[in-house]
Parts: C-alpha cells; structure tokens; sequence
C-alpha cells in the first residue's frame, strides 16, 4: 500500500538534475527507435526530439554500446550525404510476464521489440494458490530453455493478476473471483524462484501497456482499454500516462450501471456492468432462454468462458435467443464506453480479454453505434472503439511489457530526484 | 480543438535539456515555499526538494529578485545557526478569473498565494452572450481598481466555462445549458479587452484546481472534485496531474447512470445523473410532491439553483417530501461517487458548486456512509469524501488558479523540450 510521504504538500515534485536528465533522453531516443519499425536516422531523432546533435550522438553510441540498437545500413534522403539507419536489437532483451486468470495462468516470453517469443497457458484449480504458484517457475524456465534465450538477458518477470492488489508489497488483496488467494506473496516468492525483479500490476493495467507497446495508441494520447474477462474493467490512459491511482487499484467499473434490469449484484445493485457482461450472466441466460443446453459446469468461471464460444455458434447457427443476449451485451459494453469516454475525453477505446474474443466481431457494430451517438465531445473529434490486435493473451503479454515499460519507456516523472 | 502531431508515436516525448531543468526547479522551491504557511528556510527546502545547497541558493537569489518572495526574518533549529525565513509575497503577481455559469458570471481577482482579494458576482441573461461577454472586461478593470491592485502585477486572465470547450481556440462549443452561445471567441475577445494572455478551461477542471490551490489535497495525489451546478461534471486529478483529456473535456459525467428510475434523459436514457441531480429536477420534484409551492419560473435554471434554499428550509421544517427528494438526491451522488472512485483508485472526493452549497451537510452523511461501502479498495485505504471550503466560487477561483498553476506550479511534462 502506498503511502504518501509525509508532509509533501499536493502536487508537489521533487527537483531534477542533469544526471536524470540524461536517463530519460536515453528513454526518448530508444523509444523513437523502437517505433520507427523499418529504422530511423541520428539526423531524423534530431527532428523528432528536439535535441542538440551532439547530445543524439552520444546517446546512440551509449545504446549501440549496450547493445540495445544497431546500425543496420544506411539510406539517402534527396541530395544530402547517406544517413546510418538505427535499429532496436529485439533479441538484445527479454521480459517474462505471467497472466494469472480466475481460470488460467499464462505465461510469455518478449523481445525488446515486444514480440511474442514463446507462450504457454494452462487452467489451473483457482483453490490451490500454493500450487499453481509454485508451477510458474518452473514454466518459465521451459520458456527461456525451449527458445534458448539466455537468462542473463531477461530484464524482469511482470505479473497481471486481477485486483484489488498490494503493488507495493507484491500481493493480490482478496480478489473477488479467486476466494482462496489471500494476500499470497507473489513478488517475494516468484523474486526468490526466479532471481528476476517481479513488477505486481493489475490485468487492466497490464492490457493496456500491451496496447500501448504493440503500436495500436501511436498518436493517441487518451485512451482506454476494456476488459472483459471473469469481469469487466478498464486500463485508462490519459495524457500518454497509464492510470494507476493511489494504490495501483484503478480500473473497478464493475458496479459501473448500465442497464435499468438485470439481476441484482453482490452489493445489491441492480444493472451492473460486471455482473451483466460476466461470462456467467451471459450463459445463464443463453440457458434460461434455450439458447443453450445446461451443463453442471455452467456456474464455473473458466467453464463459462469457454462457453461464449458455444453461444457464438448458435448467434451463427440463427438462434434468435442468443442474437438478443449478445445484442443486449453489446448495448450495455456500449453504454460503458460512451461514460468513460466522455469522463476522459477519450480518443479510443480498445476491448480485449478472453470474454472479448468469441464475440467480438458481433458486439463492434453496436459499439461503434451507440458509444458513437453517446460520445458527448462527437463535435469536436471522434471516438474510436476497436478490438485488441494483441489477442486473448492480451494481459499476460501486458504483464511483460509492464517490465518492458518501467525499464525503457519515457516518463518525465522518471526526471525527479528520488 | 488539439490534433496529434503528425507521425510522433504514442508515450513518445520531445527530449529535455538544462535550460527546462532550471525553470522547472524554480517552480518546485516556489511550490515549497507557498505550501509553508509559516515560512520555511533553503535548508528546509534542500530536504524536501533532493537539490544540491547551490542551486537552491540560486533559485531562491532569481525568486527573490522577482519580488515573488522575500526573507522574512530567522528561526533557530537545536544548536545550528539561524536560519532566514523565506515566504512568499502574495501582492508580487495576481490572477484575474471569471466563472461563466448559465445563470451568473462571477469575477475574482486571486494573489499569488491564491488568496481572494475580490469578487463579483452578477446574474446574466444567457441569450445575450454579446452583453454579457462586453461585460466583463469593465467588471475586471472595476475589482483592479477597487484593490488598487497595479495591472502589471496580473499575470493573466482564467476562464472557467462549461463544456464542451474548444480549449486551443478559446471558445465554448455549443453548451447545452447556453443554447445562444455558440462559438463565442471568448480568448480572442477578452484578450483584445484586457490585454492579458487567456486561459478557457472547463468548471470543473477548474474547481478541482482550486481546491487544489486551497491547499486541501495536501498529501493527495488521486482526487476528485464533484461539481454540482446546472448540471454535474466531475474534475479528476490522478497521479497527482489534472486529467484534460484529449481536448480539455474531461469531466462530463451527466449520463452516468445511478439509478433504475426517474425520468428519461435527453438521449432517452433512465436514471442519468446529470437529469436527476440536477436543482430542475429537485425543484421539479418538490413542487410535484408538494413541498415547494409551484412558480412561474421553476423551469429557469438560475431560479431553480435559488429555489434549492427553500427545499433546504423545507427539510430543516420537518417536511418529509422535502426530505425524501434530499435523501434520494444524496444516494444517487453516493452512487457516483463511488464509481469514480472505483474507476480511479481515488482517495479523496471533494463536492462542491453552487447546487452543493445549500444542502451540503444534508448530504454529506449519506455520502459518507453509501460512498465508503461502494468503494472496493477499502481494505487498502479509506475513501474520503468532503465538501469544499473554498466556497460557491469555487469555479471562478479556479479560474484564476487556472493562471497560477499555469506559470507557476511544477509540471514534470513543463520539462519537455518544446
């Protein structure tokens, strides 16, 4: 749990010193490299920076140096002499990342580039914490032996799991979904098995780091990615910074209302979003209206999943019963977006997550839609709502990319003095 | 309305160099300095900022040649020698600020260290944007010269509107309570009558703003300020930073939807918080449940916003209609409350604005109470939930910290090469 220091008054900073400034131009140079898919030039870095020539020179060869960029040819721009092109070495670093679902655990492998290199995911039993922990080692080891990548080039492991958590102690915190996990101790234990450096972090938060890397954000500023898993919630990005708040917690939408019926939830509320777009809900519903035959697994979250597949072949297949609840999904995902959207200002809303996937091609048009007519800032730009490129892995390649982010992305925080 | 910069890939940033490091260290000590209430020392202020014991001489030498602090005399700490009191001059600069609400504008000239030193408030007829825009500069010109405050000590003028807002061209964009004002150029105008640089900027980022001014977010980095006026907006701060979004927008949470019943909204939704919420609906409701006696002009915003004295009088008698309509009222902002919250990981939510002021403390318990068992991170750290005591002007006092926050307050992103 954070705690504020004592006696910083609000909006307060620490004071900066040319040492970090050095650091965070090193961040910038690396990340315009990084996003310059098919190379950049130390003349082109000028441009884009806003730094002196000679500052970009000794930046790079400190990157060459490091081995986390290479020169990889050169090219001619008009009359001027040929200019070295620059390129990320995605083999120069790895990061690990592991998704820990109410269902599966998944675990992967990137390169510097943010390339999936390796991927393996497995359902757990949600009431063994003790065991499913101790399996994730192990796995990643298979990971880093199978692709032969040498450990020492590994930056750190990040996790995603769902909230609320204890980032800065490294624990989940009673996780709804998962009633077993109390407060287990995953930085400690997965530090000490590992020997890496392990970042806690919400799965929200998580997918929407994954988005930011994978490229799909370049040019938005403000941004939301939405998640429907177990439940639904939202990674937020405003102002290119990744919204976290005061304990790493942001990102519960779950008794966001958006519908006047519906079941009541756990606080007794009627219309919430997580209980409404749950996986269970949805099924539940595709039984009680035919659209589905009943199962003994129905009320298991991992089961339900699964089964969204199964309610998309009948929507496929012309049940009509099913039609409506995916419609019905969809008009409640849409109100969801057009709130946070005009809460933020926002420019894109990216949905993803396992409950996301099986239906996603038949919720976009009402998303597109009613989110659209619901945008109160329509006047002045348009709202973007799209589906996740990245896949279903979405938050375990996000918990990878947190380790990737914290150690190469550009923060100005990271210019404060510590 | 802001437009990406071609081709600058998201995260990205310009670089920083050691000409922005000096500005943005003053901006930090002049922070510490105006956060001391009784004074602090350079000894005192190494501490707290991380800089080195020259560069906080420095920058203090700059402050102090500006006029914007002075010494003020010495303390002594255990056995050390004296040390010089430094403290902020709050007649070395002011801001001008003008709240433009539906139904009144309100003038306020605020010192630097964000004290009120005047204001003016005066009801508008709204479909006369003309005269009430040509208004204002004569009204800024009468609170300098009332004051006796010199013109060369202001440091610019701050406009607090409601949304939407084209932020970049200085004008307000079709808002719904003021159908007649469209695109009026208020930058441009009031540039060209005051001769003072402009900022526009929404109320409700506003107010959050000035409550931060106030000093009451002290030690918060995640807050939020509940803006009750014609309708409800909300002006979040996470991580410490104003959220804007992508073109100054934020805040809009008038279709947040917070209960399953009440009338439709103007987009045909039930239960929105903006319809609900606001002094119309109130009104509306206590003539229709015969604790208000019904008036010509019950459907008049301004006049709505006054009637909301009477409920509260009503309810203070022992009307039980009355006191319904406030319990519901109290219930419904709880919802939204927590929502926000939730979404953000929020530690603190101040209400305020002219709706809030008159049956404050009739809500606040239900506040309290529904608010703290909506939040789900209450196992990690208390939500806690206030009413503002910057007063009904808090949106024209924001408006002028607008200014002071713009030219004097720390911002890491201020770091930036341009």
């Amino acid at each position: 749990m954070t705690i504020p220091p004592p006696g910083r008054p609000n909006g307060l900073r620490r004071g900066t010193n040319l040492g970090h400034v050095a650091g965070f131009n090193d961040s910038v140079i690396l990340s315009y490299i990084r996003a310059a898919k098919s190379g950049t030039s130390r003349s082109d870095l000028r441009t884009a920076t806003g730094l002196a020539p000679q500052s970009v020179s000794d930046i790079c060869q400190r990157l060459l140096d490091q081995g986390l960029i290479a020169e990889t040819g050169t090219s001619t721009k008009g009359f001027g002499r040929p200019r070295v092109t620059l390129e990320i070495v995605p083999s120069s670093r790895y990061a690990l990342g592991i998704h820990i679902d109410p269902a599966t655990v998944t675990s992967v492998l990137l390169d510097l580039a943010g390339g999936l290199v390796a991927h393996y995911s497995t359902d757990i039993d949600p009431d063994d914490p003790g065991l499913v922990i101790e399996q994730m080692a192990p796995t990643l080891d298979a990971l880093l032996e199978q692709t032969g990548v040498d450990r020492s080039r590994v930056v750190g492991l990040g996790l995603a799991v769902p909230g609320p958590i204890d980032a800065e102690g490294g624990t989940m915190v009673d996780p709804p979904h998962l009633p077993k996990w109390h407060h287990e101790r995953l930085r400690e234990r997965l530090g000490a098995a590992t020997g890496l450096s392990v970042i806690v972090d919400k799965d929200v938060v998580a997918a929407a780091v994954a988005e930011r890397w994978a490229g799909a954000l370049a040019g938005v500023s403000d941004a939301a990615f939405l998640y429907l898993g177990s439940g639904v919630g939202v990674g937020l990005i405003t102002d290119d910074l990744v919204v976290r708040g005061h304990t790493s917690n942001a990102g519960d939408i779950g008794h966001l209302m958006v519908d006047t019926m519906g079941p009541l939830c756990d606080q007794g509320h009627r219309g919430c979003l997580g209980t409404l777009c749950s996986p269970l809900h949805l099924v539940r519903e595709g039984v009680a209206r035919g659209a589905l035959d009943p199962t003994p697994h129905d009320g298991e979250l991992g089961h339900a999943v699964r089964r969204l597949a199964a309610l998309r072949e009948r929507v496929d297949g012309g049940n009509s019963a099913a039609r409506e609840i995916v419609e019905e999904t969809a008009h409640r995902l849409a109100r969801a977006v057009g709130i946070i959207a005009n809460m933020h200002d926002t420019q894109m809303v990216v949905c993803g997550g396992p409950a996301w996937a099986p239906l996603a091609d038949l919720y976009l048009p009402t998303l597109h839609e009613q989110a659209a007519r619901a945008f109160s800032m329509s006047s002045l730009h348009e709202l973007e709502v799209s589906g996740t490129d990245v896949g279903a892995d979405v938050a375990a390649i996000g918990a990878a990319c947190l380790v990737l982010d914290e150690r190469f992305a550009t923060r100005p925080s990271s210019l404060l003095l510590g």
